[in-house]
């Protein structure tokens, strides 16, 4: 089941360097969600050949223009592609009424269904699950209102031992319920355990998402053992009180966070325009956490 | 004296082929205008090389989103790499209440001085004069109100002819005047007319944006004369019904414009995302008014 992050933008306020603001696309077992959506964000995907049509949820962290102006021309262009299925939004309150005035000027009447779902920047919420994927925004703490999101995989089946199954005459109709560990129970009324039947499922995954907060304790349990954390790095450790005073966190302590929630791998972004070369970023954080990558513009990361 | 129109983008609503949506630069003596300013123009700038920081004035035709979009970015970042200058944006009205909304959510106080001047969507009005140049805005005829502007050089300077100044032994300090068209008056009271001590001064040149609109006689006149005319041209002709439905012209409608107006060069542009190549829509106006080229992104053009 494919669970990976594609980066679209990595630059912090200042595009700069053929860099774009913050985007990520999550594919999720080919369900696609958008987590932000910085200017140029429709571009970005149209260039990397990602229909935005196949994306069905948008999270937006807060509203800073780096993280959601690309929003009411993706909307408007899934629009004039002739979108009909629903879009799920989510993001601080007040987005909607900037969405609402934007389209009252401009007279747009968007004919698919926007359902806006109000993020809450004071404590952790699930906002979306279905039966494998959950998704939760927890409180980070920046200048104005803003969340994070993790994506949690849910139990994912066992993998059939199919010699077992044969040799005890098993139904294939049983085989789905099986492997989700439910035990199986013969004409006879004999009980056998699922596990007997069956390798052990793997672990589930998850993928956290923080931009922009400056370092605080208040949201390391909600990113707790992720599998990849993406947490925002927008200086070098050098500029630990400009990164305090504007909110936002070092790479040094990015990665200080990394090894703290023992997150298994760390992805680095929202860079400061000051940086051309990344470089002294990546080894800053690797010194400390040495899974860790700087997140790279059309690439995907597994999760 | 330069006077010339940079592309930025060319796109019509949906941007696909790595075009942009609609933003273009006049430079009239080093002086830099911003019209439109799509999603992405802040980063059209710095690819271009162009420093947002050289633009004074700024004018947007009308409130959909292609022609304006990446304006609170574009402010956003002025303010971010320490603008100090006065900023003088032209537009329809609300765009103000749109730009307040953003800055009151991202709580961003601005630290450079924005001074807007709502056009008038109803009749033309002259919204920018300085000693050389003069910039009218007037209606075009679209979906939603909708202005384009006609960048107006003034009087020029005639040039010396240094034999006859010298001849006549006139001071250095009347020279200026008389470049403007002043007679001199020797010691004796003897008129010397300027036009005796000059070549004629070059003709006055003019550029005129029209986008977007639909086929009008309302706005001919305002674009008369015109040395280099922008002409939106969504469609190829065999899409008129379309055009006129969507209050857009086809690239025949445009070049007939341009010859009616007496125009001496028009720019095509506002490409529909249905043409990948754009050669058919150049010949298809070509036939009709010879000088005509497509806008190109990243291309200076001559006024």
């Amino acid at each position: 089941m494919r669970f990976e992050v594609f980066i679209l933008g990595n630059s912090s306020a200042t595009p700069i360097y053929e860099r774009h603001p913050t985007s990520q696309v999550v594919n999720y077992n080919e369900q696609l969600f958008l987590i932000d959506c910085g200017e140029g964000t429709q571009m970005q995907l149209s260039r990397y050949g990602i229909k935005s049509n196949r994306i069905g949820h948008v999270f937006i962290s807060h509203l800073h223009g780096d993280h959601y102006l690309g929003l009411i021309g993706l909307l408007s262009s899934m629009h004039l592609v002739g979108r009909k299925s629903d879009l799920h939004l989510y993001g601080p309150a007040p987005l909607e009424e900037i969405l609402e005035l934007h389209f009252k000027h401009s007279e747009t009447q968007i004919r698919y269904k926007i359902i806006f779902h109000p993020t809450n920047a004071l404590q952790e919420e699930v906002i979306y699950e279905s039966r494998m994927l959950q998704v939760t925004s927890f409180p980070l703490v920046h200048r104005i209102p803003c969340t994070g999101f993790r994506f949690q995989e849910g139990k994912r089946n066992a993998t059939l031992i199919p010699e077992r199954l044969e040799a005890l005459n098993i139904p294939k109709p049983y085989f789905s319920a099986i492997k989700r560990g439910i035990d199986y129970v013969d004409a006879e009324g004999n009980l056998i355990p699922a596990a007997e039947l069956t390798y052990p499922a793997p672990a589930s995954r998850a993928y956290a998402y923080c931009s922009d907060t400056v370092r605080s304790p208040i949201y390391l349990k909600a990113i707790e053992g992720v599998d990849l954390l993406y947490h925002e790095s927008t200086f070098l450790h050098e500029m630990l009180d400009r990164a305090k005073e504007t909110f936002h966190t070092t790479c040094l302590e990015a990665a200080e966070i990394a090894r703290e929630v023992q997150a298994k791998k760390l992805l680095l972004g929202h860079y400061s325009a000051r940086y051309k070369i990344l470089s002294p970023l990546l080894e800053e954080a690797q010194a400390i956490f040495p899974d860790t990558a700087l997140s790279v513009e059309g690439k995907w990361f597994l999760v």
